[in-house]
């Protein structure tokens, strides 16, 4: 070309970073709430300018505890407004916050405190005897930090008092560092229902991207209206980023401490007019029953939406609340690797005319990728990806701004294919408009000359047979086939069906191959700690493996 | 420490990109609709998947003629879906979309094409006479692309058919490539009310991150059953990014083409069932008229809110719509600097039991900072931030990931502080809930003594005395003060006021050093080519500068 092009404008290099959600929560929405129930049931309320002027005392008191750039601090608390603020002022000072699950066995929690190299610990007044069964095999840990939530904390063994830390802090703004926004924000293990529990890293990028993919009115729609109660742990995939999008968006958060009980779930939620609730199903399932209990008793008129995330909610659930209570079910799929979002089962406009039963089919579906979350699914790791046709079953893999990349300390690293997607372990169907559901774990799947039969699937046909107390499908091996699936079987006392009967059953919903060779009947079937049937067990003892 | 923390989980490296926003569109969203509106009314439908397949299709073509990374790739276009397609093929395919504001005059359209280097253009059919009367001055242009916006396209003097491009090219998917996420994805030049116009170059990053905070749902709050009207141009701030947050949020789009007209615009609201509807207040100025002379007789029940920008918009109008069709408004500030929304007059729930008169003063302002847009306002460039107490008046200051940081060929550098934010060359004052309020043009604003006083706010008054036609305030040199309020003003036909008379109408509203020390009668006050009042001149001939 005769003339030479000028150099191109730029637009600034500004992070994405923690810090601007935390400093435009205290003071565009200064005025939103946080209410934290505490153990005795009484309610603690602070706004979002008290959580910022908080945050920035707590980085004071861990800079001067020797906290710097990189420090692990770990959490061993419920959902409260001390672990919000720990939730942020961390982070924003570089640190690195690790929520423990106190649902774990205080040997796990150890393996994963070491592991992490945990430095600092925030611990619940109320779960200092969890604490006491693991604190000495975490030699990493200088420092120990009380949070008072059933009473005074006592300080005569070392422990620090953190409200009396607060107090002694300087009342000067904290000056946040400018920060990469790669940097590392908060570590949570992964359940680990095989080997060790992997730790998953969040940046700061990906928990803003996270959180504003969240606040998309599609997505969750977080708005500074709502009123947000994190039934979900936040030592769970960081609460699933609540507490994130609530202070971007200006949503005001309720925090039930431990009483996660229906009925408290239920009060709460009445008291605080909430506008959006998020746990498992196991939460809904219960509160489902109480409101049948007593119908119109409860206002929950303020309600827009629950959101289920953490396992597959039942269609029957979903369809119960909408029916008799009016109440709106968010059906979501995320993995702690992914921070944790990846589907949403939202009803696009099209399927609004459908009939309630076609709507119910999308709504208890895993629900449709989310923005800058891509998919695929694939039959073999080096084959081509599946078609989206709601059929072809496939392992589920993922990619995106906030999908983990590696675990600490580079393990598992089976879990990435060769083009760097990560593989979910969950085996799916896509249809053509995204949605996607779970039909099985890829390790469960049995793979019967070179086509997929869903364990899962043939055991809720089985346990629908009248005489049948629950099912396992496992894979056996087969010379022919490779794998074929087998059937253990409890019945229910005083039942019986015969082998025929069971396959009679079934094959009135699946093709001939998909039935299983063989049928076992037992007394009971293995399980893991956790209550998850022992399939492993079963391969080995039943399936010739 | 003993013991040695591991390595750190990583999150992926996945770049922002405009080319997920177009994919997502295409597939997830694929049954939303682009209507476009042709010069004789005609519409034509097409949906997201349609645009995703003439995208790649417009790539090939592209890549076919030799746009290559980076190449400049003008538009002269009204909005419709070409402009649409090109604003997604461009930017992916690695290339740089210019959109030429074809409001201004040829030698401006000369002068900016030549700097910005285009090398291929886009060009409507109908907009041919415009195009021949700059095309010869712009060198760097190699081919010229004709859209049949109004008939079929004549080849015969080298100018290619944007559809017959189309049609020939290959119908497989284009191989979007991998971009790093700063790469440049659309210029646009301001208007250059003083100086040369400057490009502003918008990257992939900042569009993507400007889209989610705009479907943000206090913000814009896209979702994917509104139906977008940009009425605003797609050459005016990429049509303030409404373009990408439809595809982002799978909103369906509707373009006027060429009908700007209040008439126009309500009747295509009424008949595509338009929810969002965007543009500067003239145009909605024409249309509350409209309605107010039919009330009722036009049904704009669908409509969610009107989008309203690109200057101030009366309160008396925000309050019409409201009160008499119920049409709520969206006041926005932003700048082609910004990619370009700054701030959005959202109220916050503990406004939304105030008073409507309390209410309209939030409604009127230029709003609060979106998400990750920060905002400070300065006396002097060097002095410290002013109180946000909504009554300093300061010049504004903005810095953020969709901010530029610089011009094209780096001119302008006085624009950015020498700590890297951006001066607007507003003059604002800012209250303590972030509400920013334009009080003045920086270079217009008078400085008596280290106050500051607005000019604008002493025209209104004047305007507001029922013998003043119009009247223009401008700083008069001072030895004293530095500088004085001097007015000019021109009489209704037949009236006149004392300068007393005009002085004690002021005294009412303002402080006593804001009164202005002299008033200049004049037959008409001197104006720029697009009617501002040219206060240069003023100062010159009246102010003793």
């Amino acid at each position: 070309m005769s003339t030479h092009a000028p150099t191109l404008g730029r637009m600034m290099h500004r992070p994405l970073l923690i810090t601007h959600l935390l400093e435009r929560a205290a003071t565009i929405h200064g005025r939103a709430t946080v209410v934290s129930q505490r153990p005795d049931k009484t309610r603690v309320r602070r706004t979002y300018a008290d959580i910022g002027a908080r945050a920035s005392r707590l980085a004071h008191a861990l800079a001067a505890l020797g906290v710097t750039a990189g420090t692990r601090v770990a959490t061993l608390c419920w959902n409260h407004e001390a672990h919000l603020e720990a939730y942020v002022a961390v982070p924003c000072m570089g640190a690195v916050v690790h929520t423990l699950n106190l649902r774990l066995h205080p040997n796990d929690l150890a393996y994963i405190a070491r592991h992490a190299n945990d430095e600092v610990i925030l611990v619940d007044r109320s779960l200092l005897p969890l604490f006491a069964q693991f604190a000495a095999q975490v030699p990493s840990l200088r420092h120990v930090i009380v949070v008072g939530d059933s009473g005074p904390v006592d300080t005569s063994g070392g422990h620090r008092d953190y409200e009396t830390l607060l107090a002694q802090a300087p009342p000067v703004p904290y000056p946040w560092p400018d920060l990469d926004e790669n940097a590392a924000a908060m570590i949570c293990y992964t359940s680990g229902t095989t080997g060790n529990p992997k730790g998953v890293v969040y940046s700061h990028r990906s928990t803003v991207l996270h959180s504003l993919v969240s606040a998309m009115a599609d997505t969750l729609g977080l708005k500074d209206d709502d009123v947000v109660l994190p039934v979900v742990p936040m030592f769970h995939a960081a609460a699933w980023g609540l507490p994130y999008t609530a202070l971007l968006t200006g949503a005001s958060l309720v925090f039930p401490g431990p009483h996660l009980d229906a009925a408290s779930v239920r009060d709460l939620m009445v008291k605080e007019k909430v506008t959006v609730a998020a746990g498992v199903p196991t939460i809904w399932l219960g509160l489902l029953a109480l409101l049948d209990e007593e119908p119109g008793k409860h206002d929950l008129s303020r309600v827009r939406t629950t959101i289920i995330g953490g396992s597959a909610a039942p269609a029957a659930m979903i369809a119960g609340f909408r029916e008799r209570h009016g109440i709106i079910i968010t059906h979501a799929w995320g993995m702690t690797e992914l921070n944790p979002l990846g589907t949403v089962a939202h009803l696009k406009p099209h399927l609004r005319a459908a009939d309630a039963a076609a709507q119910l089919e999308v709504l208890a579906s895993q629900g449709a990728p989310v923005p800058f979350v891509e998919i695929r699914h694939k039959g073999e790791d080096d084959g081509p990806p599946l078609p989206w046709d709601g059929a072809t079953m496939g392992e589920l893999e993922t990619r995106g701004p906030w999908v983990a990349d590696s675990y600490v300390g580079d393990e598992g690293e089976d879990r990435w294919t060769a083009d760097g997607w990560f593989k979910t372990g969950d085996v799916v169907t896509i249809d053509r408009e995204g949605y996607v559901r779970i039909t099985d774990r890829a390790k469960d799947v049995v793979k019967s000359g070179g086509e997929w039969i869903s364990s899962v699937a043939l055991e809720n046909a089985l346990m629908s047979h009248p005489a049948v107390l629950e099912a396992a499908v496992f894979a056996a091996r087969d010379e022919k086939w490779g794998e074929r699936p087998v059937a253990a079987v409890v019945f229910k006392d005083g039942r019986r069906a015969s082998d025929d009967e069971l396959r009679a059953h079934l094959a009135t919903r699946f093709p001939k191959f998909w039935l299983p060779d063989r049928f076992v009947a037992m007394h009971q079937i293995p399980r893991t700690s956790t209550g998850k049937f022992l399939k492993s067990k079963l391969r080995e003892e039943h399936g010739g493996w």
